[in-house]
């Protein structure tokens, strides 16, 4: 049973393309199919119920080499707001097969923070040829979004938006929306600004729908409101919507001016995004993106495996240490991985705890301390319980108490080395502005390995082998 | 410098509350200060200029058992939007300083989602002695809500709306609007019902301006729509929202009535959050709450560590098993940990990868078989590279050519079982209709390490000792 319930009078056609909100397989090999067949009409007939966004799933789920084809046989379907909802590595197949002309002219079409993220992912002189083919007005608005760095708010905002002053009144306001906004321009809020272009107030829509009309503006709108810097980073911004339950909100330049405007749905994949990214940083895959080309994959993430190859060999050379102790006992050899291995399994949990407490601001300068001292009990109580289950475990296998004692010891000291790593690793790397998602996790692993081997061996070999068999 | 530009004529007196837009220590520690001299009128004046949402994260910040007090000191500024915005863990603190009617009160003055919100967290009796408090009006609309499972749509929407229908004229429904409507209610979309009131199209204020007064709804309304079910899962509405780049969508009972509307800033928090816990499924850290109470932590996290445990010991037998061979050549119990850590970091890196794209629905069945094949050669490339750089490290180190073909050859197959297992663990759990960012990590390092350690071992026994020196 399909949970779609989208409206749509044209659905009947493909009844099978969604099913539980993702496009069926059998829709996607019909597709393949009636594309191989040369037979662009039935294509077009096949694709054109589908949402823009489907559209864009297409895209993805379609062999690579199909991309290109697809998007020329969709011709007119494969509008602007299908190119904007395309993933970044599968709109680099999908521009391919159209001609700079053809991309200016969904650039067009489109707001300038999605006209931006189009361009800015094209080669130099791709994008130059596109900027070219522009019309003068669109080409400025684009070239002075693209003058704001990478994922800054310059580069998220609307430039087209509704600014009043506070003199006027709400009739006036909405006769002069009526007069003068193109009907299909979505906007949410209105800005107000004094007469130097700064922001001084905000009306939501629905205030000014319910307000009487002879109020001004002044005196209904809200003066309290985020504004934001148009240099912002977007993670920051993306922040302060989640934070503030924000609609839109106005950018501003510098010097206070209103400069464009961010809505919430240019944000929310962004939110999507960064917050999802923890779990790919925290083990190196990089952007970790599927459709990302094999190479850049292999380079994001050979690195990261090639600096843990180093870390791993510079604890196992503490193991190196202990071979004497190894040789007279060679149990040791497979029981030392074990101590290793749960301290790295306790600090991956406390740091995959801190990284995210960080990135949402739960874990400021303010309870550091106490998070600290939090992380110390729980890794006390969880030290407990798996020295208790470990030592036991070994003690009869091995009919050793004193094998037992060691390894539950070792285990304890770890777990709790652990739990000071995870979360003093994460806290040292935001205090260096590193961001601690992404070079936590070696230092952790390298610190749990190396306890783990040193306090094993240590101790086993402190206790002398004599004693342990 | 503060990154903060909140426009508010009363930030001048707290002008240090906000550092890069979190709270800052100097202002958390003024407030604690404060708060234990006794002087409520001076608290409340520093806390006042605050946004609610900083009120709220002011709570987080103090020591914990500060909550209680500074919410009594606090009064009249502990109110609804306060309460809504604090984090689950630090709401149980505040509410336990306020009685059933107080609880009451605020949930009163709360969206109907929020009030469900604060209420479905309480203890079965407090939740009686609230509800009892309630008007039997807000009562019945909150019982309504805690009839629909958690975590569904039911629990998200408000219940306040505008409907129309479609024989109503634009300028009608903006007369409907203002005579109607309280002007404190934030909406930004109108809904129109057919007469059994099924949702047939949706208008967004924004068109309501613009378009003629006396056209009909019917004419300017968009048709299409995306509906959600009232029982549907909270993480799907929130890739509705994202998928269609919503500001608002209809909620529908399963006769297809509209009977509610979820809004953006409802499904943010979600998406934040889901997003994020990906991390901390991965890891075994449970909700991963840095205000969770620590026997709640240890409770979540001790499970996994033990489960950890039983793998690490089963896949330490693989050792065991070639202890002969260690005894004859002891600097393989060095060696054999890489071999093993390589793999997991491999794995964990693919995983992470798999889970995501999952999770996003990026990854379905239109492409599972191509996004296998595309780890299959990541991993090749990866292994290829690893597997140089370790065996030509261990073959100089140990000046045995054998030994570092030896481990060359096992950290390759490895690294090509780790790329599997990454995204068929993941892909397998989804199939059992298993969460699989939760039980991943375990069967994929179990994996990694058992292979790991039989590959190198195995290989150095077939080769045998004598040749590896």
């Amino acid at each position: 049973m399909s949970d779609d319930l989208r409206l749509d009078p044209r659905a009947d056609e493909a009844p099978d393309a969604l099913q539980e909100g993702r496009l069926s397989r059998a829709f996607v090999a019909e597709v393949a199919a009636v594309l191989d067949s040369g037979d662009d009409d039935a294509l077009r007939a096949l694709v054109s119920p589908l949402h823009p966004a489907d559209v864009a799933d297409l895209f993805g789920a379609i062999p690579v080499d199909a991309r290109a084809p697809l998007a020329d046989a969709l011709g007119e379907l494969l509008n602007a707001e299908v190119i904007a909802e395309l993933d970044d590595y599968v709109r680099e197949d999908v521009l391919e097969a159209l001609s700079p002309g053809e991309v200016a002219e969904v650039v067009t079409q489109l707001d300038t923070d999605d006209a931006v993220a189009v361009i800015e992912d094209l080669e130099a002189d791709e994008q130059r040829a596109v900027l070219r083919a522009l019309a003068p007005e669109d080409r400025a608005d684009i070239e002075a979004a693209l003058n704001y760095p990478e994922e800054s708010a310059g580069r998220l905002m609307q430039r087209d938006l509704v600014a009043v002053t506070e003199n006027m009144s709400v009739g006036a306001v909405i006769e002069r929306i009526r007069a003068s906004i193109d009907p299909a321009t979505d906007f949410w809020e209105i800005f107000v600004v004094d007469i130097a272009g700064r922001p001084v107030g905000t009306m939501r829509l629905s205030w000014l729908l319910t307000a009487p009309p002879d109020l001004m503006v002044g005196d209904v709108m809200k003066r309290e409101q985020t504004l934001i810097p148009v240099a912002m980073d977007q993670e920051e911004v993306a922040l302060q919507f989640q934070k503030y339950a924000l609609i839109s909100a106005a950018v501003v330049d510098a010097w206070g001016k209103l400069v464009g405007v961010i809505t919430v749905d240019d944000v929310v994949h962004i939110i999507q995004a960064e917050a999802g990214e923890d779990a790919l940083k925290l083990s190196g895959a990089g952007d970790g993106d599927i459709n990302e080309p094999v190479v850049e994959s292999y380079k994001a993430r050979v690195r990261w495996l090639a600096a843990n190859l180093g870390t791993a060999m510079i604890s196992s050379s503490v193991i190196a240490l202990f071979e004497p102790t190894i040789e007279k006992l060679v149990t040791l050899a497979a029981l030392t991985p074990i101590v290793a291995s749960i301290g790295g399994n306790a600090g991956t949990q406390t740091m995959a705890v801190a990284v995210r407490a960080i990135a949402t601001k739960q874990l400021t300068d303010s309870n550091t301390r106490r998070t600290i001292w939090r992380e110390v009990r729980v890794a006390m109580l969880n030290g407990l319980t798996i020295a208790a289950l470990l030592g036991l475990g070994v003690g009869i296998l091995f009919n050793s108490v004193n094998l037992g004692g060691v390894i539950a010891a070792a285990a304890l000291f770890n777990i709790m080395v652990a739990g000071l790593a995870g979360v003093l690793v994460p806290l040292a790397l935001t205090r260096l502005r590193t961001d601690p998602a992404v070079a936590s996790s070696i230092f952790v692993t390298m610190t749990t390995d190396t306890m783990g081997f040193l306090g094993f061996l240590g101790l086993a070999a402190l206790v002398g082998v004599a004693n342990l068999q």
